[in-house]
This record gives structure tokens, sequence and C-alpha cells, in this order.
């Protein structure tokens, strides 16, 4: 297993034509949800990859383990819940203004993932172990499953990558803050983007911004900058990252997680952290260009590695 | 004002095409809410009705609101609720089968409806107040508003009608019929589907049935019988009254609410019980012909009253 | 050229799902007209055949004109008016109910058909000519024109068949009765569905419906019966003709047009009026299991014409 | 009362994607009439307004009517036309061009509106009365109608506000602009686009059409100019006020109405007339990134009235 | 292993609406293959299966590849083909009618199957191999792949399941027969429909058939009835199974597939033959009310087996 | 006949919304085509031309003959072959990318065309024939018939215009640039775009690709420079012609049809070469602002011909 990852996904929909959702007619049934995208865009680029979750014992919960599996990821671990229902949330598309996103997660079978939940025996094959910030604000067990698999990651000497993603939708800028920080600090490598790093640092620039999060075990950090691409900062070495072009960004929703599939396939062929931050701006581009969250990634056969260009 | 009612309205998602949820990929927006039904259907009947209701402060709030409004329903006293969403469900069609209903209404705005809502002065001027059993279903409050709402009628000596309308993905059979038993009796009129008057009465026969709940302040039964019609049953009276003949049902949805509507229709226009109780039936078959719960009840203006066909 | 006729062809807007059109919300492009459904059922079983009409000079017009034009019919004499639209008209579903029709015709293009747009040399040219009683509804000039075009067929000793097609939504019982009745005897070969035969004549049963239209130039009666078939009367002769058997009826438009275009292949095939009656009842069938006037009318060379059953 | 308005409104019908509507095969059904537009954001904006028409008693008249009523305009004055239709009307998208408009409104129920339709107490009750330039051109009878208003407005002493809306498919140049000066001129506010300004005035810049409006019973002209914001013009003062900033202009239609809106609910807040253009401008730019009228149009409390962008 | 199976899976277009294909504007996307219906349908009811194929390398092949993955079947000896497309079918729908059905199959990917594409101890450890008629009449590859995989499972004493599935689009009737009863008596169980049986041995009755196909390797025979159910035949035992009841038929594809993997999920379990047989009409039934193949396979905990009604 | 041209054309399969074909759930059916792009254009602009092909007996050759046929194109030598389909094709679309296109048009009816099919008299009415690079590369009885028809042009002494539309997906560079060579020389008129100039000459500017073509029968080149416009070449005149402006660019597909539908109509209409150059720059802008390949092109009606910019 080279890669796995836990958190909640959801069955998103979304309306046929931009505006507001009171007067959309038709909705298109797609999946949501970070982790299942890294998993997924991993997937796509040749690596093995295992997703934990929990979800309802619904037909929602089939098609979001489902479409994940049939993606080629490794769903051995998810569990099917009796009791409480999958996740679904709904996304308002306004033109040339951030998306109107409304949740229906509260008491989702994934916010019930405990300690519990998780096989160490599965989760200790992993070379790699990713999270997100998304899963501490579900709840409670949610939070102390993410400190267990910190605990697991460490005695098995895994590396842990994290992505921020603060949801303020979920919690407070406050306690995320709070949560997230402590969090980041026993990650190995961490990946904001520049706005989570503002808030989880109080620092305006990507140099400040990853100067203080290399701090406990973070030995490395990327802060995402659209299209501007990425800073990438280790203790001895920094160094701007452009973009690729990407002349018609459909939608930008997946372009953080398909940045941390590509930077983590980076290293795990062996690339170093330039090459690799390179890789994960390439995967980030591909998924501006489509309406989707996981569409765009590409097949790493149907990529050219020597080609800058956004290639598909 | 002639009818007053409170209650929950969702927004229903509808799959294009029959079959399990998980296979949809386009979904329609529609209105569901028992309550919101009756309203809707006595609106069209020529009816001034109000309903009392608290909705999330979102787009599909809006919408609920803005549906029912537009239907003629007096919405003034709907809440709207900035802590709590407007909520959803999802229904699968499967031919020749009930239908597979998932509902996100835990939590909702509409649950946290508390005996503060309610207006003394708005309520007391109704004619008839209309309660359903789904409401004591939702939350402890929703249940102490719907006894609050009791004690208004007594107190201002309004008739309250009462349709049991059980669901068992809300609560169980057992706490479902303790409190909808303790509320039947006191309310005057009681509209229970022969399903649920066996449940509420441990009978099977509706004359049994009937008798049973024609006790405490109830001096009215109309036992509803599908496709057989309806029982009608007053402490001196008891008759059944066949069904109009529906050739195509294409959706039951709603039938039991038209029913509701169609019977009040008619003591408000000082029809006698079995008048009524035909109104009823004429108005519960109109639903039948068409997907979706109100969209096939008529309009006063386009009906012949008498002709015993549905007439559309 | 086989066969001309002439009369107004629309857009034709039908909703997705059955139910009152208020609530629609998506809307498909159809086309209607009961003279180019003529036209165009001839065309597919092989005949040449013209359609005279005016069409706005508008997309509908293009729309309209294009797709008679591709089902093979010679449309070289449609008009386009740079005065006036191209009509249209709506129509409800309501499962096990007549659909529910709206019609925007008044003063279309096609209304201000006049004698003047008739050219002589043209019409001359056809076996048979087939009108059909909604043109003299439409307009004054209209029905001039179908006067004009009876005088032509005198003169160039052609045959006249005549559907009456009585629309009550454009004129009253009373004027379509009389001028039908006038037009009516003018005409060798007269298609009355049952209905029409009883507003026309007084009559109940097909035998007196029959009876009474045999006078004048009339010299055959084809009284269309739905799923009974039809009745065939000459001077000499008067038979009824079983309809052929189908099974799932999905929309009855288009099958009196579909009998009337069977009929007439038949006797352009030089069948007696006996195969040319059975010839209508099968096209008239083929029109009942597709949704739209026309999409149902077979292919000569898919029908086999030694089976009674309905092939396609 | 804060604003009546009163005029047509009729269905639309748009494809589902751009280009001839020969082509197209799906349309969805939206609500279109300027004076409904205004009305309905006038209601967002929390202000109490009455919208009046003729609607034909149809489904179509039924959607109109609850639409307008479900956003909270009172339609207690609307009179439902046993006898004329419900206008519809069609409109095909070109990227970059105008779009194609094909109405159907010609003997509409709306052109059947008449001074007897109008009730005065109800009309007298009005703070603003807003009329528009399309409702004299729609027939004699709805010419009348307006000269009819401007008397009863005169006499109970109400401001009248006037959107000159110039629409060349229903009337020649000529009689337009002199039917629509004669009216301005009776009029307090009038709120004329630049080209119907022009056309009006014969003259070209702002400032000469400001001007030549400022006459009879006009007091204060603002002159809309699109991206460029408006200018606005009392006998004593006049300036530009610059447009808010749009980045993703879907459709412009329905920004003119929003200005008017959003204009009038400045004067009843009691803001200066810059205020109120300013305000204007903001409304008129949310309509822009819609497709629809009234899609766009933002709920009071969802504005940051401090806020110069458009927030949503 | 539980059962591997090899053959063509393809994607399927069917319009929204039925009606000649020509006419149809929308088209859905969908899975098609008898074989990996069996799969799915095996895996669902707790099987582990394989899916052997070749499938284009492009977009159709992946959808295809990942459809069946996601339900759990292995993929992992699929290959992907760079010279060869993935095939695609049309399928209009007829009320009442057999559907049209156009394939684009010719020289595809999966016709290029051949016996250097089945890994021996892949197979070898399957309990039952599941074969169709289909396979053999793609190519004279494929049809070497059948007999090559035969010899493998004699060579490994794996039990043969052959459902015979002619296709007249592919090949002759006498081709057909030749060689399907040549496979047949190599095969232990063969599952023919009865058409199937009546063109594979001249017989007319079940029994007959039956009899005439125990021969050769052949110990079990179960002739598939449709609505009347199936015929069970061993060397010793012969007897009807009634089909469960099912009121609603949507779409009868994917009732033959269901009943194979029914019938193979009863002998894995340990159920003897005629509760095998059992087990396949219900699952074949559970086809019946969806449209599209494998959308209407249940999953084993969803299904009461105590219960003989289709619960869903 | 003013044109007449030879080819085949397809049903074009298009998702609804942009993104890789697997997770596309709708389809769209259009037509595609090089050369009936070309006759339809022609038809539009008031020519009478004649398209020749094969089609499958089926409902797709249906919907392709009809769809020419009622554009006005001569489809009378239509082919109908009952042993060969007609093609299909699906194309992705993805933002400022080129589309993904998948044909499945291998052993086509239209790939069986052959110099039998040609009806000599037929063609020998034409004023010019026009050709293009994808019929060669079909199948060598398709290249057989372009050599014949150029034989038959020769003959009667008409002028041939060559479009070479090189389809990589079809055949090699180095075959195609052979054989569109060789028959490049025999053609009077040669309109390649300037990568398709590039590929068959060796050179890279407009200039020498022009030059390099100016051989054998050749007497006038225009190379499409896309939104540069063209460049025209005769053996003693050479210009660039700028293309119209068009501010949205939807879908360039059928562009360069649409400039070879021009430049003819110029011709035809007694045009010189410049201004049949900027008539064709005219018509290929007409074709990008709208999804298709046919559905911009103009009828000669709506076009203001001493405008420049583009009109519709
Ligand atoms: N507009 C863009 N153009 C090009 N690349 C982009 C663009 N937006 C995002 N990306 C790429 O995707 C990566 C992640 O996107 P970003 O929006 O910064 O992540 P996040 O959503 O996690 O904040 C960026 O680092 C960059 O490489
Ligand atoms: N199939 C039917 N045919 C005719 N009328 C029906 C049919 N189903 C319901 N109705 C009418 O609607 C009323 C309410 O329907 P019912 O299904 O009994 O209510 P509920 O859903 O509340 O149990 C019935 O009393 C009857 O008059
Ligand atoms: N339900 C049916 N079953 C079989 N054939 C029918 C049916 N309905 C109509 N037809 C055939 O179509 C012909 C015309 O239909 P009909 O409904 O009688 O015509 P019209 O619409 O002109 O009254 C009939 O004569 C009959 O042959
Ligand atoms: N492209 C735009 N950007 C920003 N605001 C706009 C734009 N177009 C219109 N508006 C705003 O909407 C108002 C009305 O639009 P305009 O098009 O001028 O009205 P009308 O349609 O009545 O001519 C303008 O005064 C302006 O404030
Ligand atoms: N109309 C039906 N009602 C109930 N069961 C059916 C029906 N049609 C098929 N089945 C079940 O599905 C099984 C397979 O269907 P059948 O149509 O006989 O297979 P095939 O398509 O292979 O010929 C049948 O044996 C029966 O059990
Ligand atoms: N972006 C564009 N803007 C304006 N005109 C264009 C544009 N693209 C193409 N055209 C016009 O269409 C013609 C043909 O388009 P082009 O793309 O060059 O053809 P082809 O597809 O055959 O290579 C051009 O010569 C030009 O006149």
């Amino acid at each position: 297993m080279d890669v796995i990852t836990l958190g909640e996904s959801m069955v998103l929909f979304t309306p046929d034509s931009p505006g507001p959702l009171r007067f959309a007619t038709n909705f298109n049934k797609k999946l949501g949800g970070a982790e299942s995208n890294v998993a997924i865009a991993l997937s796509r680029l040749g690596h093995q990859t295992g997703w934990i979750s929990r979800l309802g014992s619904d037909e929602f919960g089939l098609y979001v383990r489902n479409f994940i599996r049939g993606e080629g990821v490794d769903t051995s671990r998810v569990i099917f819940d009796e009791q409480n229902q999958t996740a679904v949330f709904f996304k308002g598309l306004n033109p040339g203004q951030d998306p109107n996103v409304f949740y229906y997660r509260k008491h989702s079978a994934a916010s019930q993932l405990s300690p519990e939940n998780i096989d160490e025996s599965y989760v200790s094959k992993a070379k790699y172990i990713h999270l997100t910030g998304i899963t501490p604000a579900l709840s409670p067990t949610c939070r102390e499953t993410i400190y267990h698999v910190l605990d697991l990651a460490k005695k098995h000497k895994q590396t842990v990558v994290f992505d921020p993603n603060i949801r303020l939708k979920l919690w407070s800028k406050e306690e995320a803050s709070d949560v997230l920080s402590d969090i980041a600090k026993q990650c190995h490598i961490v990946l904001p983007g520049i706005d989570e790093g503002q808030l989880l640092t109080g620092n305006d620039s990507p140099e400040e911004v990853a100067n203080d999060l290399l701090q406990g075990d973070t030995h490395t950090v990327v802060v995402k900058l659209g299209e501007k691409g990425s800073f990438l900062a280790t203790k001895d070495h920094q160094q701007y990252v452009p973009a690729v072009n990407v002349s018609h960004v459909v939608d930008t929703a997946g372009a953080g997680d398909g940045f941390a599939a590509g930077f983590m396939s980076g290293l795990l062929r062996g690339f170093d952290y330039l090459q690799s931050v390179e890789l994960g701006n390439r995967i980030g581009a591909h998924a501006l260009s489509v309406s989707g969250d996981v569409e765009g990634y590409p097949y790493w056969n149907k990529m050219n590695t020597n080609n800058q260009e956004v290639l598909r």
C-alpha cells in the first residue's frame, strides 16, 4: 500500500445551471470528499491507495463506496453504518463568485468514525498517511481518530502528509486554528493553501507562513498559491514553483487535493521535492478545467512528463 | 381565516427515472410536507389558510416559503431560523413497490418549533385547526407545540382535525401509538388511514377502528381506505363512502392530505358529513394521477360538483 | 404528384412529465399539424406528396418547413410570411385523460392563407387532394381557400379526400357543423371519426352517420372507430373493418391522420376499398405506441403487408 | 402599500443551449415581464408592492400569478380572463449577440387591460406608482389604462416613476416616441436607458437627454448607461454615478428593472437621490450574473449596504 | 475466487423516451454485457468473482472497467487494447415490442480476445467458470478462447456453467446452433432460454429440450421460461419451478443473467439444485422492474431469503 | 445543380457538459460530416446542391438523410446499404483544448462507396464538384471513387474544389500526404488549412504553401488561417484576407466547411476571388459562435452583404 487516507465522502448535488439554488429545477449527482479525491488522483497516477471511512447503509453509501472502489482505491476498510446516514451536500454556482454550499452532514455515518474503526495492521502497511483538517471538525470521535492515527504513524515510522483544509461552516476560526496547529506540528509534511496558512499562523507571506509551520515534526511545507503555483519550504531550502498556465478555469474545486496527490506521487516515484511540487502543480491544474472534483485528474499513462503543459 | 395548520415542509428530490437511487443521475426538486399539502389543497378550493412553521434561512427555506405562499397560503407566521437548516429528502421510485425514502431532517429548523413560536391571536382566528402525527415525532419541542396548540384550540373553542400520519422512520410503533392516541382523543375529528387506525387501536375493521377512536373529544372519525374510499363514523351514524374511480394511478402520495382538505372544505361550505367525505374522496382521487404531492389538487372553479367523476 | 394537401402546421411543446403545465419545467419541441402528418405518412409509404401552407419567416417556420421537407414531402409551395408568425401550441399530458391543449395560432401566418396562394398548375398535378376541417376554421381567407381548391379539383377532375377534424377550440359546434357539412358533400371521400360523424349528422351509429354523409359528390365514407377499427360505406357496400390489436397505447394523436394516409396509399397502389381501409387501420395503429404525431408512421419497406400484426 | 405597478407578464421559454431556436430541443419555463420584475425586486428588498394585470384563465396564467405571489407581491387585483390567453415568448441565445425574441402576445389577456380594471381605492394607497412604456404599446385600452392611472395618481398626489422601455417589436419608432414622450412628461421620475433617451429626445449625450426630459411634471431623470452606471439629473443637480464592477455578465435582462427597484427602494428608505441611484446600480448589477430576469435580485438581509461590492 | 467469467462488455446508449431512435434527442449512457451482468449480480450476492476481457484504451474502456470494478468484481485481468476500441450499442425502446438494437462492436477490443490473454493460474482458482454463447460469435480468436478455457476447466476439474445466449445479429442460426451445441456438451450445467433450447435441439417442450441437452459432460439443464419460471432437469430429476410474481415488468433485459447468478449463488452456498433454481428465479425477477441490465440485482443483505416475494 | 459533393456523414454524440466522456451521463444527437456541412451551408446561401453517399438502412441512416434533405440538399443519390451501418462518433469537450473524438466508422456503409455508385448524368450537371481528403482515407473503394469523380469532372469540364481535411485518426501522415498531394494537383481550387498545407508541402508560410500547391490543374489556392482569416493565391495574385472579428468562439468545428461554402457561393454569384474569399471568411465566422457544425451557417436572406460584421 502506498498511501492510506481517511475522511468523509458525500454525495454532491449540483444544479444544471448557475444561479440561486431555489430556482434550480434539475440537479446532478456527484462525489465529494477531499480525502477520496486524493486517493482517486493517486490511484490514477498508478499508486496503491486505501480509503478508510464510514458510510450509511443506504443507496448513497453504496454509490460513494462503489464510485471510489471503481477508481481502483481499496475500500475494504469502509464500514457501513446501519444507524447513521451518508452525508449529502448541495452546491450552487454563481459565476465569478464562490459557490454557495449547504451541507447535510451533521450526525452522518462518517462523523461516527472512531479509533476502534482503525485497523492497525492495515494502516501500518502504507508508506504515507494522508490526513486533512476536515475530519477533526466533524465530531469528537473523529478528532480522536485523527490523533489515534498520528500515534500509529509514529509507532510505525510512517510519513504523515497534512492538508489543513479549513471549513468554517464546520467550526469557528479559533477552534480550527487551535486544533489544526496542534495536528500540523505532528505531521511531517504540511500543505496549506495560503489563506489557511494565514489563518493558522497569523502571518501574511508564504515565507512567513512556511517558517512558522516548520516546527515540531514538520520538516516540509508547501504553501499552495492558486494560479501563482506554490511555495516549497524545507528547513534548508525555499523556493516559489510557478503554476502551469491554464487558459479556461471551469471549477477550482479539487485543485488542492490534486496538488497533494501529485506531490505524493512524486515522492513515491523518488522525485526530489522540487520535482514533486511541480508534479503537484500539474495535477492541481488538471482539476481546473472540468466541473466536479475528481473528473479532471489524469491517468499517468496519458501524461507526458517531459512536457510542462497540461496534457489531456 | 378558515384553517390553520402547522408542521414541517421539506425539499424533495426525485430522480428522473425509476430504480435504485445510487444509479440515478438527474434529480428534480419538489415540495414535500403533509400539512402544507393540506393548506395548498384548501387554498385551491377557495379557503383562507395559514401555515405555521420554521425554515432554515437558506435557499431551500426560501423555496419552500415562496412555493407555499405562491399557492395563496398565508405564510406570515413562518420563522426563518439562522441556526438550523431546511430539511431535504430523497425518494426513489420502484414501479409496483413503495418508494424508498431518505430523510435529512434531524435537527432541522422545523424540528426546533416550540410553543413560543405560536402566535395565539393568529391561531385563534381560524375556524379549524389541522394537526398531523408527524409533528410530535420530530422533537420534544414539536410535541409540546402540538399540546400547546390543542390547549389554545380548547380555549378558543376551535374544531381540531387530526391526521395521525404515522411515520415509522421517525419513531417506534410503541411511542407513535402512545403519543398519537393521546393526541387523537383531544381532537374532534380524526382521519386515520386504515393501517394507522389498526396500529392505534389494535383492531382490524374500519368499524372497530372508528369505534375505538370515538372517545374523549373525538366526535367524528373517517377511516381512509385507499381505492375503497372511506368509512365515516360519528357517534350515531356510520357508513362506507365509495372512492371515485381512477383509471391511472401514477403516485399515491398526497391522497390522504387531499382527503383532509376536501373534507374540511365540505364542512366549511356547510356540507353535511357525508357530502364532506365525498368531497374528500374526490380531492384525494385528484392527487393520484400526477407525480408529486400537490400538483394534482384541483381549483374549485375547475370542478363540477354535480359530477361524481374526477374532472380536471 | 400523388397527393397534395394544405393546412397549418405548428410547433408543439410538450412537457417532460405528465401533470398540469404550470408545474412543468422542461419542454420538448415537436411538429404538429394534421395535414403535414398525412403528407409525411404518405411519403414514408412511398408516395409523392406536396404540402401547401404559409409559415412565419422565423426560426419556427424554418423548423417546420425543414422537418416536413426532410421527410420527403415537397414544400416548394410553402410561403414564408414576413408579417405573421408561425403558430405554436402546448400540450399537457394527464394520464388517463384527454391532453390539455393551448393554441397560440390566432393571426398566424397560416391563417392568412388565401386563394391567391394556390398555384393551380401545381395542384392540378395531384391524383388526390386531401383537405381537413381545421383549415376552414382558421380564418375567412382560409375558408375561401378550401372552396377555391374544391373548385380547382372539380375543374381538374381530381378526387378529394376530406377529414372533418372538428376542433371546438376554434369555432362553435353550430358553425363547424354548417361549414363542414357543406364542404363534405363536395368531397368524394369523407373520413370522419365517429364523434365527428355524430356532430355532423346528428346520428349515432356508424351506419346512419355514413348514410347521411353519402350525399352530393360523396361516394365513399369511412367512419373511424378508434380501437374498434373503422366502418366502410359506399353507396352499395357497407362493412366493419376491425382494428389491428395494439397492446400499449402511448399517444392516440396522429392515428386518424395515419388512417387517412394508409387509406389513400391503398387507393394509390390499386387496392380495393376494403384493402385500403385495412391499410388505413394498420397505419393508424402504428401512430399509437409512440409519443408524438408522426414519429410512429412506418416506412413501406419495413412493413410486411401479408401480416395483420403491426410490425416495426 | 409602497409601490403599485401594472403591466403584462408572460411565460418565457428559453432553450437549454445557445444557437438558433430551430435546433433547440429542450426549453425551460421562466417568468418574464418588466413590471413584475420591479415588483419582485422591491418585495425582496422589503417593500410592500402590488402588481395589477390580466392573465388568461389557463395553466400559464396560474403559473405567472403564483410565481409573483410567491415572491410576496400582492396579486389580489389580478384578473383572470376567460376569453383571452396568457402570453408566451421564446428567447434564443446567441453568445455575444442580442437574444432573438419571439412574442406570442397579440390579443393576450393583458392586452385587454382597461380603465375599468383599475380599483381606485387600491391604487390610491401606494406611495409610488410604477409604469413602463411597454403597456401603452399593447393595445388602445392598455394605453387608456395608463392615462387613467396617471389621472388617479394626480388626484391622489402620488409620485409616478416611468421607465420608457421601448419595444420596437410592438410599435414603430415614431409612434413609440410620440406616445412615450407624452406620458413621460406627466411622470415625476423618468428612468430611460441611454438608447431610449436618444430615441425620445433625438439627443446623444446623457446630459442633453436628461435636460430634454426634465419638462412637464418630470423633476428627476436617471439615464441608465449599462456598465458605465447611470446619470442622475434633477433640475438643480446632475452627476454620473459609476456602476458596480461585475466580472461575469451572464444575462443583461432584468438589469434596468433591478435599477428601478433599487432606486425606488432607496427613496422609500429615505435615501437621497444619489444614494438611491447607487442602490439602483447595485441591484441592476445583481441581475447580470444569472440567467433569467428575476433570479438575481437580492434579498435585503443578504446585502451589506456599507459595501460597494455586489454581495450575494 | 468463486466464479470467473469472460466476455465482452459495451457502453449502451438508450434514449430518454420511447420511439424510433432517429427522433431521440437525448441519450443516457449505461453498461451492457451478459457476462459482466452475471459477475456483478454474483458480487452483490456476496461472492468473489473475476471478469476477463479486453477493452479499448479509451474513455469508454475506462468507464466499463471502473463500473464493473466499482461493483466489487475483480478486473485485474482486463487488458486495455491500444489498437481496438471499446464497443458501443444503441437500444431503441418501443412499448410492447422488442427493443431495436444497433451494435458497433465489429473489430472491437473484446473481439480480439485470444487464448494468450488467459492467465491459467488465475482461471484455475475459480470454483465455477461461466461462459456464454455470445463470445464464440464475436471472432475466431474469441471462439478459440472459449475452447481454451474449456480445456483449462477440464484440466483443473472446474464446473462450467453455460448460457447459450444466441444473438442472431452476430451469426446465422445454423452456425450458432452447430458451435453452441458443441460447446454445450462440454459444459456441466447449461442454462438455455426456451427459444434457445428449441433452436439448439429442434425440440419444442422444456422436457425434450432438457433431455436433448443432457449429453456429453452436461449433467444439469435449466430451461428458463420467462414469467413461467424455469424447468430444472438432471439425469434423474425433472421439475418445473414457478416464477416469482412480478406486477410491473419495466425491462426484461438482464433477467436471464440474473437467473444464472442466482443459480450459481445457490450452488456456492450449498443449496440443492431446486433451491438454487428458486434463487435464480428470484434474482431474475429482480432485474425486471428497473430499466437497465444490472440496476435491479439485489444485495444479499437486502434479501429476505425466507420470503418468496421479491423484496427490494 | 450548382454544386455536388460526396462523402460520409455520421451521427455525432456530444455530452451535455464538458469533461472526460466516461463521466458524461447525457448525450445529444447531432449531424457530423464535412461534405454535408458544405452542402447545407450552400443550400442556405441559396444554391442547388446534391450530396452523394451511402448510409446504413437503419435509424441513424434515416436521421442523417432526412436532416440533410430537410436542409434543402438533394439526396436522391444516397444509397441505403442493407449490409453496413451508418457510422457514429463521440466528441468530448475539454474547455481550452481540442475535443476528444472517438469514431465508429470502420466498415461503415459510406466506406463501401465505390465508382459504380456514381451516376454520371447526375454528377455532370453540377457547375462545381466539391471533394475532401476524408473520403480517400475511408477505404480503397472510396479512394477509387474520388479518382473516378475526378475523371468525370475532367470529361465534363467541371471545376473541382478540394479541401484536404487531413484526419490523422484515419491514416498516417505519410499516406495522407502522398494521396492528397496527388489528388490536390488534379483539382482546380484547393482550400487547405495552414496545418494541412504545411503537412502537404513541407513548407511553413502561407505563401510557400500556396506556391507549392499551385501546380498541375490547380489554379487557385486559399490557405485558411483561423482567426487570421485566409490567404488567397492564384498564379498572378496573392493576398491576405483578414477574418471577421468574432468575440465569442464557442465551437470551431465547421468553420473550414463554412469557408468552402461561402467561397463557392461567391463564385456562383459571379463575385471575384477576393470577394468570394471574403464571403468564405464571413460564413466561416458564422460557424464559430454555436455548438455543432451546421447550426451556425446563415441563410442568405438574413445576411446584410454590405456589412463586414457577422449578422445573425
Ligand atoms: N488558476 C490556476 N492556474 C494554474 N494552476 C492553479 C490554479 N489554481 C490552482 N492551481 C494549482 O493547483 C494548486 C492547488 O490550488 P489552490 O487553489 O492553491 O489549493 P487550495 O484549494 O488547497 O487552496 C496550486 O498550487 C496550483 O499549482
Ligand atoms: N386507488 C384509489 N382510487 C380512488 N381513490 C383513492 C385511491 N387511493 C386513495 N384514494 C382516495 O384518497 C383517499 C385517501 O387515500 P388513502 O391512501 O386512503 O390515504 P392515506 O394515504 O392517508 O392512507 C381515500 O380515502 C380515497 O378516497
Ligand atoms: N386503440 C386502438 N387500437 C387499435 N387501432 C386503433 C386504436 N385507436 C385508433 N386506431 C386505429 O386508428 C384509426 C383512427 O383512429 P381514430 O381515433 O378512430 O381516429 P380519429 O382520431 O380521426 O377519430 C382507427 O380507425 C383505427 O384503425
Ligand atoms: N455590465 C454592467 N456592469 C455593471 N453594471 C451594469 C452593467 N449593465 C447594467 N448595469 C447596471 O444596471 C443598470 C441598468 O442597466 P441598463 O442596461 O443600463 O438598463 P436598461 O436595460 O434599462 O437599458 C445600469 O444603470 C447599471 O447600474
Ligand atoms: N415476467 C416475468 N415474471 C417473473 N419472472 C420472470 C419474468 N421474466 C423472467 N423471469 C425470471 O427470470 C428468469 C430468466 O428470464 P428469461 O426471460 O426466461 O431468461 P432469458 O432472457 O435468458 O431467456 C426466468 O427463469 C424467471 O425466473
Ligand atoms: N477565431 C476566428 N475568428 C474569426 N474567423 C475565424 C476564426 N476561426 C476561423 N475563422 C474563419 O473560418 C475560416 C476557416 O477556419 P479555419 O479554422 O482556418 O479552417 P480549417 O478548420 O479548415 O482549418 C477561416 O479562414 C476564417 O475566415
